[in-house]
C-alpha cells in the first residue's frame, strides 16, 4: 500500500461529504486503509507519545499520503480518535464463569494481565495520555469506555437472574459503577499512583467489587 | 524577585554539590525562590501542559536565571519533580469525624471538591499528564501519592481501635488498599473514562470501600 489509495465506495459520497471517522464499513480497501493508518498511529503513539506524533510519521507507515490523511481525518487528534474507535470495533465479551464472583475476578485479571503485555500497555498507556492533550481523543476515550462497560453490564443482570445480588422492590442496581468498580483500582496504580499491579490486585479489587454489591452499595431506589 | 537569585546558604555547599531538590529547608530566600519556581511551573502547565512548558517560560515568570534553573533542578522534568515535592510538603491530615463511614465519606468528597475547583484541577490533571512523558515525573508522583495515603492510613487504625472493622487473630487489614479505593472510581472517571464526577459518586465509593472492608475485603492472613 502507497501513495493515494482512495478507496473506491467514499467517492461516491463526494468530497464534500467525508465519511464519520469510527462509521463501521464491511471490509475491503477502505478497511485495509483504516487498519493501516490506525496500525501505523498507535505504532507512532507508542514510539513517540501525542506530542510526538505526526501526519508525516502516518503516511510514511501507512503508506497512506499526506493529502488523504488531512482530508479524512482532519489531523493528528482525528487519527488517535479514530484508531481509538477501530479498537472498539471488537467482538469482545466480557467473562462467563457461571457466577458473579467468577466473573469480576476474571475481569479484574483481563485488566491487569493486558497491561503486563508491553506492545498493549504502550498503545493503551499512550491513547490515555492522548486525552489529557487533545479533546477529541479524550471524547473517544470516554466513548470507548462508555461502550465496554455497557457490554460488562451483563455480568450483573446475569448475577441478578441467579439471585446472587438482592434486588428489593423498587430498587436499582447500578452496574455501571459496579463493573468500573472492578477496573477502577488497577488504572489507578498504573497511571495515576503509578505503583505496580498484579494478580494479588486483582482478586482484592474483584472481591472489593463483590462486597460492595453484596452490601447493596452500587443499589439506589 | 529578577535576575540571579543564587540563595547564600547554598553557596556554602559548593557548586559541585547542588542540593536534592525536595529537601525541606527551612523559609527564607531559598524557599521563596523555590516557590516562586513552582509557582511557575504550575501556571506553565496549567496553560501549556507538559509538552509545552520550557525553561525559557519558567526563567520569564519566576525571575529566577535559565543558567540556575538549570543548575539547580536540571531541566524541565526536574522542576515538574520538585513542584510535585513541594506540594507533598504541606501539612494535610485526612478527616477525622469520628467514624470510619464518615471519614471514608469525608475523604471521598474532598477529592471529589479538589477536582470541582478549576485551578486545582488543572495543575493536578497536568502533572499527571507529565508523569506520561517523563519518567521523573512519575517519580515524583508516585512519591506524592504513597506519602499522601500513607497519612490517610490513620482512618483505618483509628476505625480498628474503636472496633469498627473486625480483625482476627494473625489478619492484617491492607489499610493502603482500602484508603485508594475511595479515591481508585473518582480519578478512573475523571482521567481514564473521562466521565463527570460528582458528590454521588463520593457517597457510591466511600459506601463501596466501607462495604468491602466490613466484609474483610481488604484482610489477609
Amino acid at each position: 500500500m502507497s501513495g493515494e489509495t482512495e478507496p473506491a465506495d467514499e467517492s461516491k459520497a463526494g468530497t464534500s461529504t467525508p465519511p464519520t471517522p469510527g462509521t463501521r464499513r464491511p471490509g475491503g480497501r477502505t478497511a485495509r486503509t483504516r487498519a493501516a493508518v490506525r496500525d501505523a498511529v498507535l505504532t507512532g503513539l507508542t514510539e513517540h507519545g501525542y506530542p510526538g506524533l505526526t501526519i508525516e510519521y502516518v503516511a510514511e507507515h501507512s503508506g497512506v499520503h499526506k493529502t488523504t490523511l488531512y482530508r479524512r481525518w482532519g489531523g493528528v487528534d482525528g487519527l488517535v480518535a479514530d484508531a481509538l474507535d477501530l479498537a472498539g470495533e471488537d467482538t469482545w465479551l466480557p467473562p462467563d464463569t457461571g457466577s458473579l464472583a467468577g466473573d469480576l475476578r476474571a475481569l479484574a485479571h483481563e485488566v491487569v494481565d493486558s497491561f503486563a503485555d508491553p506492545g498493549a500497555a504502550a498503545s493503551g498507556s499512550a491513547m490515555i495520555a492522548a486525552a489529557f492533550q487533545s479533546e477529541r481523543a479524550a471524547g473517544a476515550l470516554r466513548a470507548y469506555y462508555a461502550e465496554r462497560f455497557a457490554r460488562c453490564e451483563v455480568i450483573v443482570a446475569r448475577a441478578v437472574g441467579r439471585g446472587e445480588l438482592p434486588v428489593t422492590e423498587g430498587a436499582v442496581i447500578d452496574a455501571g459503577a459496579l463493573v468500573r468498580s472492578v477496573s477502577a483500582p488497577v488504572f489507578f496504580r498504573l497511571f495515576i499512583t503509578r505503583e505496580p499491579v498484579d494478580g494479588v490486585l486483582a482478586d482484592q479489587s474483584a472481591a472489593a467489587a463483590l462486597a460492595a454489591a453484596r452490601a447493596g452499595a452500587f443499589t439506589t431506589g
